[in-house]
């Protein structure tokens, strides 16, 4: 399998799984609804390890454009390739929020809550501070990027490494996505909101355009960060 | 062990755990009554994770027809086998769904709701729609069939793919289970609508037939669509 | 260690933070008051798990005499140890319920509900049913115990097999708790109402001694069955 | 990396993900909020695992002045070095404890609750007993070092102690969180406890200095006298 297949695959099980566990949650009449935090975060983490699981050894799993450019940015990951990830990582967020608007068919018409629609695609801030919403992204992501480098660096028996992953992800929703819902990546947020706006879904409000390149911006800047500071401290 | 016996008992314990905790969750004065979706979806997991720990090594615990099919239809399980492995889950599915029924028989003559009563033996959809209650069923389980075969291809160290199958079903539910409930199985379906069918559960009312074959074919469609794609991709 | 040793301080840590978690949940001002069912599971899981993983290797990690009694049963455990594993286990079991009544020394004045003050130490049933909380009992006790024997039979990394009993715990209580609350175990149900009888918590109330014989006796008939059906299928 | 560098960033990211899932929960609008006891025990099980999977095999992954003399005390760790580490676990958590703020920048002057702001970086007794709330300190810290050099004696495959030490914090705060929120470790109380001290939080409070030593010693106690037991019983 080629690594933009993996790529692809990978993200478009990630936001299925996790645009849907949102979706469970938010959608009127969903068996899942009003689950809480926990139930969303348990749902995003798996939607990452499980995936990363059986691409890891293919791509490397990155999933998340900020992810990709870190890398890149401190010599761990071949620049050229940069753009083909990114391309099947959007790509592959796209077809993922399709799919779950297509597993909840029913469901968005006997939803009146335009902003919870939109919150299923892709995330908003729970109070609108842009600033203040970048710095939650930049801090957020860099500990995403700065855990996953350190996890590179232990030993752990075959396989176990993904459990990690899947604690951190799951760990950073509970304790660092109450202000913006942890984007913590591009392909995770533009992608979904890419199909939110070209998909007929009934009912559906704007797009919040406006706030798009807080959750594209703030990850890339996270990640970079995280990358420099890891390469300098170990 | 005969792989017979591995799929009647392994079928067997996954109703038993399965519908056990939706019937925690439902029944009236249960201890777990109200646990919501996090009790559901948590006691699911392992309600599958349990027996494949313990029976993946004799029979592969499909405990699923439509696993079996898909995995014949892809050449991996020889089809001779097929009868023997389908008839095994639907009597273990069936004895387990007997079992929940024993398990709490002091709280069915408590709960008034017939619909909670059918809901713990089988599934059942959010919204009524036939052909968009499908679609789910076709999606969902293409996906737990693609990351099986996906989970295969991964060198982990001994015993830790179950725990990946585990978080499989897990996430699964959390995500993709709010509008049908996730059947994701004929035999996890249909065999306890046959027990709700011929028990005696006091006060329950009928077995919701017109939608029985909704799980039934969802989940084949959806395995033998995830062994075809997964063969051409992987 | 002696096995004496290894069996007591197991079943005390299995006990303070299994009975600790339902103090937790229902104590009143308890700041996990009312942290339902999912938070119980988790806790017994864990309860059971933790000390199983450092005691397993000395003396089993049985701190049920149920298990004890089964494995003798079947010719696994030496019969003339017996005496010793259950006094081991019903020592710990009381030592750990009082630290329980100290750990949570502030709130038992503060708690007024005599009902959920026993509840913290023993079981007791959702409706009470001797016959019936009786065979919920040998259900889930059976269910524990053949898969412990079945988790046995399977290889895995070190340490991993203990991830699957505390999956299994969890499972039990999820799926299989909400009649009797899943004493599964005579130590874990006698030692700590035997405390509660013994013990000065304020505003206590009886202890329920007619209830007690269910989830002595229901335990080590579904273990003894489980031993006996196991060796007979595997 | 030196140990320094090592205890200070495993705290600081130990504190940041702990307090920021207590923030998560109490701050108003945050989306975590009022997630309860699960969410809560779960964020501070990976907000210890995760920089103890990585940081482990640097410096041993203490992040704790407790555990840090309980080991000398025993000599399993060099006293010489106990200054150092205690002084990178301190600065670690007031830094960690400066970046939830940041996280949650917006949410501060949204929230009214004083008490619930000082709830996000230290502990409080649930029932103000400072003798009793002491006491709880002792037994979970005793719990905590005990298990944590238990663990130490399994022989495990790479990488699943760190495991069962994430499962061990989160048991701790399921089953013995209840009465002071389970500080186990005076740096994670005392640093964002001055933290909250000096950062100019929106409509902050006093940082409640007359609590102050007992999570500082409680701690202390407790982890010695579990290290004087160890050494004695295994």
């Amino acid at each position: 399998m080629s690594h933009f297949m993996a790529e692809f695959l990978g993200t478009m099980i990630l936001i299925l799984l996790g645009d849907g566990v949102v979706a469970n949650c938010l959608l009127n009449k969903s068996k899942g609804q009003n689950g809480g935090w926990m139930v969303i975060t348990t749902g995003w983490a798996f939607a990452v390890g499980l995936p990363a699981f059986i691409f890891g050894g293919i791509s490397g799993a990155h999933f998340n454009p900020a992810l990709t450019i870190a890398l890149a940015a401190i010599g761990k990951f071949p620049a050229a390739e940069v753009p083909t990830y990114i391309i099947a990582q959007m790509l592959g967020a796209i077809v993922g929020a399709a799919l779950v608007w297509l597993t909840y068919l029913p469901h968005w018409a006997e939803t009146d809550d335009k902003g919870a629609k939109l919150g299923i695609f892709c995330t908003g801030p729970a109070i609108r501070n842009l600033p203040s919403n970048f710095l939650t992204e930049v801090i957020a992501t860099f500990m995403l990027v700065f855990i996953i480098l350190g996890i590179g660096t232990v030993k752990a028996a075959d396989g176990l490494s993904i459990g990690v992953v899947t604690a951190l992800i799951w760990g950073l929703g509970l304790s660092l996505g109450g202000p913006t819902g942890y984007a913590l990546n591009p392909a995770r947020d533009l992608g979904p909101r890419i199909a939110h706006a070209i998909l007929p879904i009934a009912g559906k409000g704007d797009s919040d355009w406006s706030y798009s390149w807080v959750p594209v911006l703030g990850p890339v800047v996270g990640a970079i960060l995280a990358g420099l500071v890891f390469v300098s401290v170990f």
